[in-house]
């Protein structure tokens, strides 16, 4: 291989060829995936989630992660959160035209890295590369289809007395791709939350907790989540601001921002919620892998399709879906 | 909606919201489609085909297609090509700052018309919207999957004696994009061969004719289909070069650009191969989408792995895979 990509490796030809087999092949490698057909053949049988997600964000590596782990994150999350173990994976790539060959090995690294946490494969793909200036480096498509292991999990579920809680402290990925944007240096270890959920969520299935609503909070960040539940289940939202667990690192680059923690993007944290009954036991089960999990709220029925935000002085304020600019490409 | 798409469309808040359901909802609206949800669930039983395609054709809009069509054909002719009627599709899209909203609008339209040919939705999707320069203007990937129908199409399977047919003339989509894209005015009514095939396919299997391969000749055209098959199947592919069905216009842009029809990328175009008890009957299937479909050559042992262009005038060449740049941004 030449040691950066040419606009010949997206050929269709012998250069193509040889960009599949010794970067994509030779790691993705596996008894589905076939180099002379242009479509996999699976044997499925069931109920059957599927999700996509396409990838851009800036700079592809950061602190805890790459755009390639993120690629696999990111879609196996969106499977997982439905309930369903990720199975089969797409990959499509679009690269611009002189990008590094080592570089595009390694992220290709950490996508099989990740893909083996879920127990997951690619069993089909694409690459494309274009002109110089027609695309920013590199852009990763990863649709995933997985077996639904719970049923009934749904945005339009939440009742009046439930528990919400997070699986973690949240906004970590967010600042984390705005500092290293900005070129900020930190004193502190701040990375990307970025991380395969299935694991998590294979747990508190098998503890049998009820599981009602789950969702991993990415772009939007927790407001987009807790907004969309409240108008889908037509119910309130109301949570203990002073419970939401946010990093010392993050609450100082919010503050830089000028945004709220709960509008940060995500990719490894989720939000959940469980009958009442069940938010002990819960909070037990996600501290095993986070020990920042929180019990951050519950459902009523004060304003219906709100979130409502409750200080400990006794103040209360909505927090709405967020709008505006936020961060451009941070997944 | 405004005029043009901005950064706060992609922000997974509001304005994204916005965008979701005024352009994709508002075409794509199905009963699998949810809004709230981040996966479809599909009840899917049995052989199933997936296949993934990113789509970065410049211009974006060109004579007989545009990309929203081109990304439906492509991905559901590449379940088509493996025996399988294309039934559920993802689209992400990645959009330039500034993109007008009505040609966004255009293309999703356009992706609607071509999902409903092949009985076809779009059952989960994602938009992301990057700064300006970041991508030029617009890429969709589509992944699809599709119920196998026939089995047992395979790269692999071809056989001395076997006959190849080509389904209508070759190299319009190629020669139409870069017509377009040079401004070449030309006095013929050339345009892309873009078009979807699960109907061709389906009409070929309910002959009872036995499809042995079949694959669309789309990047590195006829030439890579016919070269993949040899290598895999160790055999050599014998084509009768006049026999190959070129039209006039596409003749004249080969001439100009340096290249030969068969490397020319297809987005509607397949080559087929039949057990020569079926290349009749095939081909009159055949014709009756396209007077110009024709029997192109047969498979023989002369040389394994390799294709041959034999000449009327007895002379015979090799063909071998497409090398080198070609036409970027093709499909």
């Amino acid at each position: 291989m030449t040691k950066t990509i040419t606009l010949a490796h997206g050929n269709g030809g012998e250069e193509n060829n040889e960009l599949i087999s010794k970067i994509f092949y030779k790691h993705f490698k596996n008894d589905i995936l076939n180099k002379s057909e242009d479509a996999a053949i699976l044997e499925l049988n069931g109920k059957t989630a599927m999700s996509t997600d396409s990838f851009t964000v800036s700079p592809l590596f950061f602190n805890g992660g790459d755009i390639g782990k993120l690629a696999v994150c990111g879609t196996c999350n969106d499977l997982a959160m439905m309930g369903a173990k990720p199975k089969y994976l797409t990959c499509s790539v679009i690269i611009e035209e002189g990008f590094s060959t080592r570089e595009l090995e390694k992220i290709v690294r950490s996508m099989k890295k990740e893909l083996d946490i879920n127990g997951a494969m690619v069993v089909s793909g694409d690459t494309k590369v274009v002109p110089r200036g027609a695309v920013d480096k590199l852009f990763i498509n990863t649709t995933g289809i997985g077996e639904v292991e719970y049923e009934g999990i749904s945005a339009s579920n939440l009742k009046e007395g439930m528990s919400v809680l997070v699986n973690r402290d949240i906004g970590a990925h967010g600042a984390t791709i705005f500092s290293a944007r900005e070129g900020i240096e930190l004193e502190s270890n701040l990375e990307t939350d970025c991380a395969s959920l299935y694991p998590q969520v294979k747990v508190l299935i098998e503890s049998g907790i009820e599981i009602v609503a789950l969702r991993d909070a990415t772009r939007g960040g927790v407001s987009a989540v807790l907004n969309e539940w409240a108008k889908a289940s037509a119910v309130c939202v109301e949570i203990e601001e002073e419970k939401i667990p946010v990093q010392e690192s993050v609450r100082g680059i919010c503050e830089m921002l000028g945004f709220e923690a709960v509008d940060l993007a995500n990719e490894g944290t989720f939000v959940l919620v469980v009958p009442k009954s069940d938010e002990e036991k819960a909070l037990e089960v996600l501290r095993k892998t986070h020990e920042s999990a929180e019990l951050i709220g519950t459902v009523s029925m004060q304003y219906e399709g709100k979130v409502i935000l409750n200080s400990s002085w006794g103040t209360k304020r909505f927090l709405d879906l967020p709008t505006g600019e936020l961060l451009p490409r941070i997944c």
